[in-house]
């Protein structure tokens, strides 16, 4: 969910530049019923007359999800390379926006200029075309923010690192300033492995399977996808692409000219008819997503393709931490299918798009920056990229979610926090994770829901019996009885004895209501539900 | 949440033996607000008067969690080793129940005999004391039931494992017609490291930290408690248990015998006065449970203890899938305080509790099986262990819930399916997963809830507006309309020209409202939110 800002200027008077609006994901546990999450926007509404414009790194969602919901507060021209300006620009129009603010810019020696900052794209490795890493020259120096990256020389689609390029960038001039660094694989002890080592590997491996092979990988790793046909055709196997987003990423990488020499493949309709054993299906899902091809298959039938025992199914990915769950119950489904699921212990059908720690050590040593920012990555990545950069010399500083930086001086200086939080997509709104709304509705799910409607009539004296209505509770208590007939004993009792003065108020009828609910309820289940009181009063006409 | 059954008898009058009654337990995703899951023990309770006795091999909670909740609708006498049979009778105390209903067994040779049952319990280690294999001899031949098992040498607190013993059992009478296996760590390759490997390791990692060391595990791995404890007394330090759970099974462990030459402990009170350099706390919530000392710790004080920069953390556990989430959530926040959390990488602070494959095989060469049913694991794990069984001639079967399995002939054959399920405890009362309270519970929090209160009178007439209060779903519509106000306004509407005869039926109304709230709500929101609807009828006087 990355969102970044630089400003040069007087203080409070900066201009401003923004680089990506991303979303994450919801889950179950904090954010139920929640489409996306990204950045609150607040702060840059309120400065959006000092932004001078929005540049997109790469087009995975955690860069570029947020684009159809935050542009439209901010309203500033974008820039990004050709694949992931077209992916930002289908979503710019299916939210009935306008995609020409999506400006097509062309990798370094371009240079966009956005107030007092020039800025080039420069190509970098990652698991979705075109990542790049932004220079971004100041009055006060240069500064690199990476993106997402990996130093790949052979990355199969792709430009592959190029050395000489960045021994230029860290000599022109003055140098590098700062170095604002990926830190996702921070932790990972050897250097990276290249794309190109899968190819040979899943060419033997799909060579080998016996019936028909089905393999999932994000539907972003364009390069994968080509590996993986490439390996399919290679072991004589007709190959199909499952999944919208498989699709449409694959015609953005086409159209744009960034995915060239992908092997022909078939539709779901004339697979159906290839014998098995000559199929190899490329899938959405690898994340156990509940709608994707991968977890359909798992339930049963997709497209009139189903999986048997005999088959195969490859994961070239790896579970994003909170995935575990949905994608181990795939695997336990594909396990009584008598599906294999083929096993990638030793890495060979997988590489991160993340640079690993020694790699990172080189890029350090390459750019020779002065200032070490580490960003993408939890707090413990952060802290694990400063205290390396720390150790080089480089004086590092760990900046969480709001925290404004002075990189003017020999050293990282925090000026400012700046109030941040969340904004959620919940249908077709976008709502504030301290609106109260989500917190209500985990309190439904971990409480239930007790409806008590009362009428009172025109002189303030209840009018029949409270109705009770209970929603994800118990409807037996203990010993068997019927807890709403026991709440609307209890409630009866107590409106047979409330005075007039409680009657009369609706504040007073709430809080006893709410409570001997919630106490009897106790009793009889042991919960303490959530409680709407109605109390509707008649008015004499 | 594990519950066998075996029987011996005429078909359908077999009398009946059951291994363990355990829990497991609930997530967000798929069971909010639940306490626990258990087996539903419908089928026991309608064949209770042929079940002789029931057996538990251990006191974790998935093999015994379930006694306070299902003994008392099976009430028959209960077996265990005397750790596990004190355990066992502390859950029971604490759940008002008879707990000399458990008796405690001493290991082979005693025997109990249950009907046709002759049942031996034979020490095996595990991460608890007292872990234990079953061997069932029945009148056609001799069960091995293994429960959760490692080949443990030198287990630091229980009996090291016995090859002879394994040898006599094998070879005694007819040998082993059937074993029951522990599959967990079917696909872990090594062979399993003793628990005490880990004594100088940790002996030396403790020695080198400069703060407060403080670590967690599993309250009831308490050769890992002793293993711990022994580490930070021979650096210099003083050790605090913290958490009810661990004191409870030290406890245990110490009055039954099983744990003896514990290091001393002092109290948290008297911890807080000790340098914090001369420190280790050994605490629960190793799976990042928020209400354990772990989770505390990473949100501010406990009992007076607080972690400070420089201090270190160690998980001497691993994550059980499902988990990771909120231990990386806690790892990230010990970060910000500048606590070092300690890197496990090499696997030199933890060991498994269970067999590894390597090790599997060793059983299988030892006992000489007739028949292999792997058990404990999930499909996959079972699939696997199975094959691994035939490959070396031994007829295996993957038994699901509820398959019964006739073990008489030269190889297993599925002879029925029962019905099995779930049922779980939600606060104070049973209730089954398939009722629909949890679905409930799912889908508010999922789309939110509406509710809505119509007043009839006495004529079928409606009597003012239709009310309407929103949980868990954004007030403001599109455009900034108030959600509220427009799904009274269409309400109204319909109201108005409603017929007599819908407005009479409380069938049609609930539908007719039902849906105009649905259809305004995905208009202003784009949710389709669970709703309440209550007609309430004044009746003449």
């Amino acid at each position: 969910m990355n969102t970044y800002v630089y400003g040069y200027g007087p203080a409070g008077k900066e201009r401003l530049i923004v680089i990506d609006l991303g979303v994450t994901f919801p889950d179950m546990d904090s954010t139920p019923g929640v489409d996306v999450i990204m950045a609150d926007s607040a702060w840059l509404e309120q400065n959006a007359a000092r932004i001078e414009a929005i540049f997109i790194t790469h087009a995975h969602e955690d860069h570029i999800g947020a684009l159809p919901h935050l542009w439209p507060r901010l309203k500033k021209t974008m820039y990004a390379r050709k694949f992931t300006a077209r992916i930002g620009a289908l979503k710019m129009e299916e939210a009935g926006l306008p995609s020409d603010v999506l400006k097509v810019v062309e990798p370094r020696p371009q240079v966009i200029e956005a107030g007092p900052f020039k800025v080039q794209f420069v190509p970098l490795s990652h698991s979705i075309p075109e990542s790049s890493a932004l220079i971004i020259d100041t009055p006060v120096g240069r500064i690199v923010h990476t993106g997402d990256f990996k130093l790949d020389g052979s990355p199969v689609v792709g430009e592959p690192f190029d050395p000489l390029v960045w021994h230029e960038i860290a000599h022109e001039g003055q140098g590098v300033k700062v170095l604002v660094c990926d830190s996702t694989n921070v932790f990972s002890p050897s250097p990276g492995r290249s794309e190109a080592t899968l190819v040979e590997p899943l060419r033997k491996m799909i060579a080998e399977q016996k019936g028909m092979v089905v393999a999932t990988t994000f539907a972003s790793n364009v390069a994968r996808l080509k590996t993986l046909a490439e390996a399919g055709k290679a072991a004589g196997r007709s190959v199909c692409l499952l999944g919208r987003a498989m699709k449409r990423m694959v015609s953005a990488a086409e159209e744009t000219g960034v995915l060239i020499g992908m092997p022909g493949t078939i539709s779901a309709e004339d697979a159906v008819e290839v014998p098995r054993e000559n199929l190899l299906l490329i899938v959405t899902g690898s994340q156990g997503e509940r709608r994707a091809a991968t977890a359909q298959f798992s339930r049963g039938k997709y497209l009139g393709l189903e999986m048997k025992a005999g088959d195969s199914f490859l994961f070239s990915s790896r579970v994003i931490p909170g995935n575990e769950r949905g994608v181990i119950r795939i695997i336990n489904a594909f396990s009584e299918m008598g599906v294999d699921v083929i096993d990638d212990h030793d890495g060979l059908y997988h590489v991160s798009g993340h640079a690993n720690r020694p790699d990172l050590e080189a890029v350090h040593d390459l750019l020779r920056p002065q200032i070490l920012i580490p960003m993408h990555g939890e707090h413990r990545h952060l802290r694990e990229h400063a205290k390396l950069g720390t150790a080089k010399g480089i004086a590092s500083e760990v900046a969480t979610n709001g925290t404004m930086i002075d990189l003017t001086g020999p050293a990282p200086k925090v000026v400012e926090y700046i109030d941040t939080g969340r904004i959620y997509l919940d249908g077709s709104v976008l709502i504030g994770a301290m609106d109260g709304v989500v917190r209500d509705r985990i309190r439904m799910a971990l409480n239930g829901h007790v409806l008590i409607t009362v009428i009172v009539d025109e002189d303030d004296a209840p009018l029949g019996d409270a109705w009770v209505e209970l929603m994800g509770l118990s409807e037996a208590g203990r010993n068997g009885a019927d807890l709403v007939e026991r709440l609307e004993d209890e409630l009866a009792e107590f409106l047979e004895r409330a005075s007039a003065k409680v009657v009369a108020s609706d504040d007073k009828m709430d809080e006893a209501l709410r409570r001997i609910v919630r106490q009897v309820t106790m009793e009889e289940i042991g919960k303490k539900p959530e409680v709407t009181v109605v109390v509707s009063r008649l008015m004499a006409e």
